[in-house]
């Protein structure tokens, strides 16, 4: 399976499409989900191009990762999430849906169920208000 | 929230319980899941202590990711999956049973639920026999 360059992550880096942008280096893009599993399910996108995990270049995973931990410990910090998931889908079987590598992490609350992915899209100005605080806890 | 090194995991890597142990090198410890979500179910251990994600060394993260990718190759390739997910959960809620952080690398087969995580045992010699082929193939 090859990278195809027309995918709307890539689109996003580009600055071809708009998004929550939460913090942003030469490294990744951190933004919003805009279909939540949860509140404040957040993606972080490494710059290098690549399909999924499995035909990343290694030095980009250990590049992106210390960022993923980052971004997770300001998230659970700014949702007060009981829990979090971070998931990553190989293949459109496992629930891949954009074929640009990239990482999730959702909050998750007590008692709450997760929503299934890209069921309803959340109201942008929520977004944007927590894409500027989770940016805040960085 | 801080390590408790009598975890399983811990007990795991100091060689005092026994596991399916696919690959070990100074990094992490490679080995099957005995309550498998599929047929290959398999978890990758960083050696260094921490509870998950969110206290572990940037470090130990960037250093296991190279690994956790070689794992997703082969265990795709040997399973003859259709994609694999990659999860990692923090806290109870999120699903983290065990208190030591540890990936799970999920085969996924077209036209097959997931099966609830530790809901059956798998065969052991079934184990033993896929954490010989992921190893071949790595």
């Amino acid at each position: 399976m090859s990278y195809d360059p027309s995918n709307i992550f890539a689109k996003i880096l580009a600055g071809e499409l708009p998004c929550h942008t939460v913090y942003e280096d030469d490294v990744a893009l951190v933004m919003m989900d805009i279909f939540p599993q949860s509140r404040g399910h957040t993606l972080v996108i490494p710059k290098a191009a690549s399909r999924n995990l499995l035909d990343a270049d290694p030095a980009a995973l250990s590049a992106v990762m210390p960022l993923v931990q980052r971004v997770a410990v300001a998230l659970k910090s700014v949702t007060g999430a009981d829990g979090l998931r971070l998931a990553q889908f190989n293949e459109a079987p496992a629930g891949q849906t954009v074929f640009h590598l990239h990482f999730h992490l959702i909050p998750v609350y007590d008692g709450a169920e997760l929503g299934a992915h890209a069921s309803s899209r959340a109201d942008d100005a929520e977004l944007a208000d927590l894409a500027k605080a989770i940016a805040a806890a960085l």
